[in-house]
């Protein structure tokens, strides 16, 4: 067998000396046989290379042979391209194929559109497009700008347990199970936990994991298991001190992609421009006037899914940003963590394109403002007994937010469906695979 | 209000010049009225610092009876302390009281030794103690080193789905819960799913999130939850060019500890010793003979708990290393998708110090082979469609390992207890805070 170690990424080949002699392995994406000349295409998560081969290789005959999607290791002497000038193929010299494919069940070329559930249904085969595999390329990439970001700024990232005792923000949307005999849910958000550990003296935390909601929804923005992005940080002085490091590290994010991401973006015809701080704080009471010279009304106390989009528009227009905040917030709508002045929170949205990607504010840290407005929302101080202890004990000002990654990479890269930003997408409809 | 984004660590107030203004926030350790003097010891993430007032300050007679553990806000000058040479002390301004804490349940000075169970259910204050803190900082670390580590090897970090349906490696320690009227599961291992996406073309993975086992075990290594870091590479001639990887990997992150948790080390007392590349490899036959001829005989096919504590004193004189493989395991006690030479597969454990950190192996990447696997341990393969799918339309040889992350903190910090390391821990008799 050949010594698989000693191969190269097509990509890496296209760098090398003529008559250099190369290994490179992938998947035989075409195989053809032209009479004087046999070519295998073989594809690898950098690209596609040709292998040519002619006549007096013993190989020559086997090589149409080779289903489609094969897995193949090619050696050879590296040549100019005769299909692309500046491009190199591979006079081959040997060919192996390592696993044999039957014909794959979707098209993978990009040629054909492909239905999404179809593409789900078989998504490590559709991950094999290589604009589909460039979306998690680049959603890897996020998470690493993301940590170094806030590793360099002093966060420490935490693991918090998934499996949690009590529903604290609400029951209605808990997966909840049979805990050695007692009912345990999944959690929906780590909130509670990174306040927690703010009372230990962490000071600045972030923690990145999967969060789960039982919502019997069917949009586009929403799973049943999400990558929950959660940051908090204490020693504020005002909501304001978490918008700048959110607007720093939002900045962060598209810079550092722009620079280490090119190829993938190009595959994916995304560019990013990188927004101005200060990103516009827009004052709910702002946001519904302005919507309301628009013609919009809200369809009640909150903001929608419409509206959002409207006001994207709006403030692109207003503002020439594309990346905003929606501040002040009336307390009635927002959770009872929020610290208030009145009737207003210190709650806030951050929004990108017209749509919500973080959700955060200033905490109340005072226990006995706390416990009442617990009680205020109409629910029990007793039942949050582990919640609210470390505020009995000495909390800092704190403030943070919480971010949906999935929705972070689906709107960075402007994909219509949150699902086509997660592998193994969660729904209603859909357990597997 | 004191203006808190002016506050500085403790620790870093140390090295500013003496008459420096300073502002230092955090939980009053201790308060005293000396008559001619009085202090408050403020303890801050990074350290303590004492802040002294004199009788002209106005805050003088409030200074005793700030309740220990409350969060205040110090400012004033930095002066010679004269508790320690060369250390510093503040000059106390102003005091802030921003957060009054009751008497905490228990002793976070580290004088008295709490029991581990009333540490857990008082986790976000028993973290206040520095040195419980320092775990988790390491913690944090351990994960950068392991991230960063695999970045720039070109791996890319994915993340899976938790919630499953279907529990391919076995039903019995399987949490399974009513999702939208189907029976779904926690994922026990993301073992399948890094498999799958290698057929993609992702060609090196890794994640870190977690898993979940339903086991009645009371020990100190397991947990109902753990954080699982799993990876996977293709491409491999053997499993040999995975211990490769594990083993500079490892070596990198005690390097990386060494370098840049130096404090956080020192306040545990413990000393990593970097271990020397290669790792001795030890063959499943040849740790069964040095078993034997320390007396020791195995009880059942495997290697136990007690077999490997003694095993590692073995190697560590035979070898003088404490980081060591055991390879070649026959493949009656290995899972079905391990690849085999026969009755020997090739699946390895990492051990550190007589401990089990990870297990893995070459996979079975051949189709027909890997099915007849499956049906060979008792199992059916019409079960494992989504698993072998990808197997059918060609997947390239692979290889990985995945290992506990709470257990390699555990270990490389020589903690007694896997629940020391992991924040809030879940077992069968804990559910909760």
């Amino acid at each position: 067998m050949t010594d698989l170690t000693k191969r190269v990424y097509s990509k890496d080949a296209q760098a090398l000396k003529e008559g250099a002699e190369v290994v490179v392995a992938g998947w035989a994406e075409n195989v053809k046989n032209l009479g004087k000349i046999a070519f295998i295409k073989v594809r690898d998560r950098t690209g596609v290379i040709q292998a040519t081969a002619f006549p007096d290789n013993k190989a020559f005959e086997e090589i149409e042979k080779i289903p489609r999607e094969s897995v193949v290791v090619v050696t050879g002497k590296l040549a100019a391209s005769k299909l692309k000038s500046g491009d190199k193929e591979i006079h081959l010299e040997t060919v192996e194929v390592l696993s044999k494919a039957e014909p794959i069940p979707l098209d993978i070329s990009g040629k054909i559109d492909s239905n999404l559930d179809t593409r789900l249904d078989h998504r490590a085969i559709d991950m094999r497009n290589l604009k589909h595999l460039a979306i998690f390329k680049i959603r890897s990439k996020i998470n690493a700008a993301l940590r170094d970001f806030l590793i360099k700024e002093g966060f420490i990232e935490i693991q918090t347990s998934k499996i949690i005792g009590a529903g604290a923000e609400g029951g209605a949307t808990l997966f909840s199970f049979d805990y050695y005999g007692k009912t345990a849910y999944l959690s929906q958000s780590q909130q509670l936990y990174k306040q927690a550990v703010l009372s230990s003296g962490f000071d600045k935390v972030f923690e990145i994991g999967p969060s789960f909601r039982a919502e019997k929804s069917h949009t586009t923005r929403h799973l049943a298991e999400f990558t929950h992005f959660d940051f908090e940080m204490a020693w504020i002085n005002d909501f304001d001190d978490v918008l700048k490091v959110l607007e720093r590290l939002f900045v962060a994010v598209c810079k550092d992609l722009n620079k280490n991401a090119k190829e993938e973006l190009e595959a994916l015809g995304v560019t990013i421009d990188v927004p101005k701080i200060p990103f516009p704080r827009v004052s709910f009471e702002e946001a519904v006037k302005l919507l309301n010279e628009a013609g919009k009304k809200l369809e009640g106390d909150d903001i929608g899914t419409e509206e959002e989009r409207v006001l994207g528009e709006i403030v692109k227009k207003k503002y020439k940003a594309d990346a905003y905040f929606i501040t002040k917030w009336p307390y009635s709508i927002k959770p009872f963590y929020i610290m208030t002045d009145g009737d207003i929170s210190r709650g806030f949205d951050f929004a990108y394109k017209g749509v919500e990607l973080a959700s955060g504010g200033q905490r109340e840290h005072r226990y006995d403002v706390l416990k009442n407005q617990i009680a205020g929302k109409g629910l029990k101080p007793e039942e949050f007994g582990f919640y609210l202890e470390p505020f009995k004990y000495g909390m800092p000002p704190h403030g943070g937010f919480g971010m949906g990654l999935d929705r972070l990479v689906q709107m960075i890269l402007g994909l219509a469906n949150v699902r086509e930003a997660v592998m193994f997408p969660r729904d209603p409809e859909r357990l597997s695979p």
